[in-house]
């Protein structure tokens, strides 16, 4: 079965993640989706909330009220089936993608159990930022068919796909899941990671810079404000445009990236000598206190409305990138 | 004297930084501009390279081609003057900037030799991206007068600039600086550093993100291509619409960064515990050879129209952020 081809897809987990990876698949005519959570109010919460993911996937521009009567009419058209066990919310799927809690055990069992539920061609995908296939699939009987499948929140508007097998998930797997998020019709842009590794790729890069954005704010430097302010009018466009390395290619003119390792490779080695560790789980630190303080007095807890105005503007920035970079493919 | 009155700005240094710094200034209708360089073709280097950078400003849209006339005609109604000494160049200025070569000597050298030629009240900044005001101004009477504004490239479009006094600057002359960068009509976010520190925040920020970047390269857990998909896809776009800080404090719920810290915390510290420690100045790191390699297949040598098309991407990127944050102040 090719990855374009129908498909019906069972998610586990509809928190916040799980909500805007239903938006994302419900926005392919020719996929259906099976839903299962264990909270108890499951299916009014479910009847609240997505609409407000619904109609924000990155081809939508509508500004309008979401409408809880969308959810009504997806069930009704039999577009969005929402399940009470987890054996029903398995039985037909082609794909199995879990968002549940980052915990081991949980997804150990959780793999266990949808196994014995799911058909044995169905593909098998985690959402986990943190917790490596080849952990989660111990208690599995068939290896090859669990890989990280690791979005960007929210993944409905990100259109980045972080793939990351396990040594033992089939090539056939790997390769369904990157035809599956790059075909014709989506905006998303899935990347196949060679290796597992803590992080993976994307929080990696994130967490690095973030363990220096906190070491400056510790040592006064610059304010968490004034940083985020040297970040949004500096490396964020810059890298919303062209990537890491492609940037200093080009900042090296002619001589490329080579040429920038030649010429500020001084100033760079200084800089990385010089950079701060600082620690989170020491209890003993002022910088988390500092950070906290400082990002609360900046911008306090943000109203559902700040939350879709940011999420309007990151969809404007992805448009931008779709239209000059030729991601942009028509609709199936 | 207000940065907001007209000013007559002294250049030093005309390569790609300074002639994009020029377009900068002479965007502001009530801003003089003396020019000086060393180079022997001086003035016909500057006849065909400022155009390139004159009509693309952030609030420029024009996408015709540069036209040579243009300097003519600055030269001709007086707001561009082209020198052959540095002492005519710094006579009659009320801020001089250099863009000269990053090398110690020349900058202390070149300071007191400013000292000696420009009026007394004139401002003195140093467009240098990694040597601090304190160590250029050893050789200067007053050292109250100097500070570092430290630009992105390209200058004329980024609106992040890094104001970095030394122990020694006048409160009013940081000011003075920030006053000008964010005056009516600014396009700019200038942004006062509290201490100086080696590669200021910007690029100390940018080379942490690096750092791990070239480690995962040579680990091939991702290729260097892979790697700018990635960041394109996710922490770029996510970055031009939030800061560092900004982006935690929503991806934390009602519970802000501090929730994030408690929930994501352990990840994290595996993380920055697993960093890769990669270095630029051991000749016999093998990342480099890779880096380079696979920046140099996947981009090769920009073309002027590839620099070009980028630069009215960043542009877009800049305009949503004027757009949506405010940013938009009318035109003096």
């Amino acid at each position: 079965m090719s990855a374009t081809d129908p498909q019906r897809i069972t998610l586990i987990g509809l928190g916040t993640i799980g909500m805007s990876m239903a938006a994302l698949h419900l926005s392919r005519e020719n996929v259906t989706v099976d839903v299962f959570d264990t909270r108890p109010d499951f299916d009014q919460f479910l009847l609240k909330t997505l609409p407000n993911f619904l109609d924000q996937g990155p081809s939508a521009n509508s500004k309008s009220q979401p409408s809880t009567s969308a959810v009504a009419s997806l069930v009704a058209s039999g577009r969005l089936h929402i399940h009470t066990s987890l054996e029903t919310a398995c039985a037909s799927a082609t794909i199995v993608q879990e968002q549940g809690p980052e915990n081991l055990e949980f997804k150990q069992t959780l793999w266990a159990q949808v196994e014995s539920f799911a058909p044995p061609s169905a593909h098998l995908w985690t959402s986990t930022s943190g917790i490596a296939a080849s952990a989660q699939q111990q208690k599995m009987d068939d290896k090859t068919r669990l890989l990280v499948v690791h979005p960007f929140n929210p993944p409905h508007i990100m259109p980045l796909l972080e793939i990351v097998p396990s040594p033992d998930t089939s090539p056939e797997r790997i390769e369904f899941a990157r035809e599956y998020f790059s075909g014709p019709g989506s905006k998303h842009r899935p990347v196949v990671l060679q290796k597992e590794i803590p992080g993976f790729v994307g929080n990696r890069l994130a967490f690095a810079l973030l363990r220096e954005a906190c070491y400056l704010v510790q040592e006064d430097v610059v304010s968490a404000k004034d940083l985020d302010t040297i970040m949004m009018a500096s490396l964020g466009p810059r890298w919303a445009g062209n990537g890491v390395f492609e940037s200093y290619q080009q900042g090296g003119g002619e001589g490329g990236i080579q040429a920038f390792l030649d010429k500020l490779g001084g100033t760079m080695q200084v800089v990385w000598d010089n950079l701060g560790k600082v620690n989170v789980l020491d209890e003993k630190t002022s910088w988390k206190e500092k950070v906290v303080t400082q990002a609360n007095e900046a911008y306090g807890t943000l109203t559902p409305g700040q939350v879709r105005e940011k999420e309007e503007r990151l969809k404007d920035f992805v448009a931008i990138q779709t239209k000059k970079y030729g991601y942009d493919v028509p609709e199936a």
